[in-house]
C-alpha cells in the first residue's frame, strides 16, 4: 500500500489548530471574571459564585435543518445566533440566569470563513445574555454529511437559587398567559417549509420577495431565534413558569408546563398570526391545526402569571400581550 | 398543492414523544439525589451541593467517524459509552468530578432500537461515572446524512473546589508521567482507519479474526473509549496535571499542559504499542511519527506528578507505568 496519512484520509489536524486561533478572540469577548483560565484546555472553566443554593439547569440543542438554509443561502452568522439563542431560553423557563455556553460543530472539512461567521454570531449572542462562550469542539467529519451540510449544537449551563426556581405547580386557574412575540420560525418547522417550497430541488423561491415579509422568503426564514433573557430579568420574581414555544407548537408546549387538571386556554383570536406563517401555510395548503403543532405562529415564549399582576408585566414588554388563561381542566 | 403535513415532510412528532417514554427509564437509572424534577422539561435541573467554592468544567466531543465503525457493525452500545467517557475523561484533567452529562443526536428518521441501544450504553458509562444522564435532545434531520449515519455529541459538566483545581504550573523538571492504559483507539483515529482498510468501499476487513487481538478486527475498533475517574478520584490530590491523549496523539496532548520552558519527554521503550495499532500502521504502511499523531498507542491518559508520589500511585493502578518524565526545553 502506497504510504498512507491522516490527511490524504480527510482530516487536516494544521487546519484545526488554525481554527482553534481564529476562534480564540471571540470567545474570549465573551468571557467575564468567573471564566478561570484560557480557552483551548481539556474543558473550560466558570468559577459559580453569589449563589447559597445553586441550581444548575442545563439543556443541549441543534438547529435542524435551518442549517439547510443557511448553506443555501451562504449565511452563517444568524444560526450562530439561534444554537446560542434557543438553548438560553430553555434554561430560562427555570428561571435560570445563563452561565456559560459551549458548541460543538461538526463539518466535512473546516470551512475558515463559514466557521467565523457562525462563531461570530454565538459570540454575539452569547455577550447579549451576559453568558461565556466558553468552549467548544470542532470537528472534521469525513462521509457523514450531504454535500455543503454540517452539524451545529449547543449546549447552555445557566443556574438559579433553589429557593428561587420557577414552579409551576403554583400555577392557579385564573393564571394569565402572556405572549412574547417570535422574531419568525426561529429553529422549528423547517423540513416542512424545504418540502411546501420543494428546496431540495429549487432554491429560487428563497430568493422571491414579498411586500408584506418587506424582504425575501429567505431573509425572514433566516431571522434569529431570538433571546428573551435581557427582557425577562427584571419581571422573573413575578411569574410562575414559562413555555419556550419550540416543536410541537403553543398548546403542546403549554401543557407541558400546566399542572394536572388544569388547562391552558389559548386564546388564538388575541393576536394576528404574522404573514411569513400566512404565506407557508398557504403554499402548503396546511391545516391550521397542523400550523399550530409545528409552527410558534408568531408567539416564542409565555409566561404564566397571577392574573394581578398581568398588566405590570405587560407595562415592562410594550410588545407583549394576553394570549390566554388557565382554566380548570 | 396537495394538503402538506410535517409527518410528510420527514418529521413524526409521534415517533418523536415514543423515543422519550423509552429514554425516560435509562436516565432516571443515572439520578441521585442532586437531581431535581424529572426528565422532559425544558432544562435538566442539577443542584450543586457540598461545594464552598465551587468551579465548573465543561467539555463537549462528539464520537467522530467511529460512528459509522457502529453502523457498519450495527452495535451502539458501545459508542454510548464512548460519548459519555471521553467527556468525563476531559473535564477530570481539570479536576473535576463529573456532575452530569446531556446528550444530543440526530438522525434522518428515529430507528427505536438504535436509540435504545446508544442510550442504555450512556446510561451505563453515566453510572459508572456517578454522573447524572440530565437530558438531551433526539432530533430528527431529514436531507442531513447521508445513508445510514446519524450525529452523537455528548456534554458533561463535573466541578472541582477552586483550590483543589489540577494546576500545570506547579509541573517542575524531573516529575513523572504515568501513564494509564487505553482500551484502544478510544475516539481518534477512526477516518485514518476507515481509509487504509477501504472501509467506505468494502466492510469485509472488519469481520478479519487475528490471534494477537483475540478477536476480529471490528471488535477491536469498536472497543469502548475507557473512563479513568473511578480509578483517579482516589488519588487526585497526588496529582499535579493531566492530559487526555486525543486527537493531535501523546506528544501534542502532553504539551499542551506542560508549562513553557519545560518538555514532557516520553519514553516510547517504556510499553509495547498494542497490537490493534501495529496492525494498522502495518496495513497502512503509516509512518512511525504520523502514527503517534493520530493515535494513543496505548496511553489514554497521562498523570503529571512529583517523583516522590510515582511509586504510591503505580501501586494504587497495577495497570499503569513511567511512561516518561518533565526535562528543561
Amino acid at each position: 500500500m502506497p504510504r498512507m496519512t491522516y490527511l490524504a484520509s480527510g482530516v487536516d489536524l494544521d487546519a484545526a489548530a488554525r481554527v482553534k486561533d481564529l476562534i480564540k478572540p471571540l470567545a474570549r469577548s465573551t468571557f467575564g471574571p468567573q471564566v478561570l483560565g484560557d480557552v483551548g484546555l481539556f474543558g473550560g472553566l466558570f468559577q459559580l459564585q453569589n449563589f447559597r443554593e445553586p441550581v444548575l439547569v442545563s439543556s443541549t440543542d441543534g438547529v435542524g435543518t435551518k442549517l439547510k438554509l443557511a448553506v443555501w443561502l451562504d449565511q452563517y452568522r444568524s444560526i450562530g445566533k439561534d444554537v446560542v439563542n434557543q438553548s438560553i431560553n430553555d434554561v430560562l423557563t427555570s428561571g435560570a440566569r445563563p452561565l456559560f455556553f459551549l458548541d460543538y460543530i461538526a463539518m466535512e472539512s473546516l470551512l475558515t470563513e463559514r466557521l467565523e461567521a457562525l462563531v461570530g454570531g454565538m459570540a454575539e449572542a452569547c455577550r447579549e445574555a451576559g453568558c461565556a462562550l466558553l468552549g467548544g469542539e470542532t470537528s472534521q467529519m469525513s462521509d457523514v454529511f450531504k454535500p455543503g451540510v454540517f452539524e451545529l449544537v449547543g449546549f447552555v449551563v445557566g443556574a438559579a437559587e433553589r429557593e428561587a426556581l420557577l414552579d409551576p405547580s403554583r400555577i392557579k386557574a385564573g393564571d394569565a398567559l402572556i405572549g412574547l412575540p417570535s422574531s419568525g420560525l426561529h429553529t422549528n418547522g423547517y423540513s416542512l417549509v424545504r418540502a411546501i417550497f420543494n428546496l431540495e430541488e429549487d432554491r429560487s423561491p428563497l430568493h422571491r420577495a414579498y411586500d408584506e415579509l418587506g424582504g425575501t422568503l429567505g431573509e425572514a426564514l433566516l431571522e434569529p431565534h431570538r433571546g428573551y433573557w435581557p427582557l425577562l430579568e427584571q419581571v422573573l420574581p413575578r411569574i410562575k413558569a414559562m413555555a419556550h414555544i419550540t416543536g410541537g407548537g403553543t398548546e403542546e408546549n403549554l401543557e407541558r408546563v400546566t399542572p394536572r387538571g388544569l388547562t391552558a386556554r389559548v386564546d388564538w383570536s388575541s393576536w394576528e398570526t404574522p404573514p411569513i406563517f400566512r404565506i407557508i401555510q398557504d403554499a402548503g395548503n396546511v391545516d391550521l391545526a397542523e400550523m399550530r403543532r409545528v409552527f410558534n405562529m408568531g408567539v416564542g415564549m409565555v409566561l404564566f402569571c397571577a392574573a394581578e399582576h398581568a398588566s405590570n408585566i405587560l407595562r415592562a414588554f410594550p410588545e407583549a400581550w394576553v394570549v390566554g388563561e388557565v382554566a380548570e381542566a
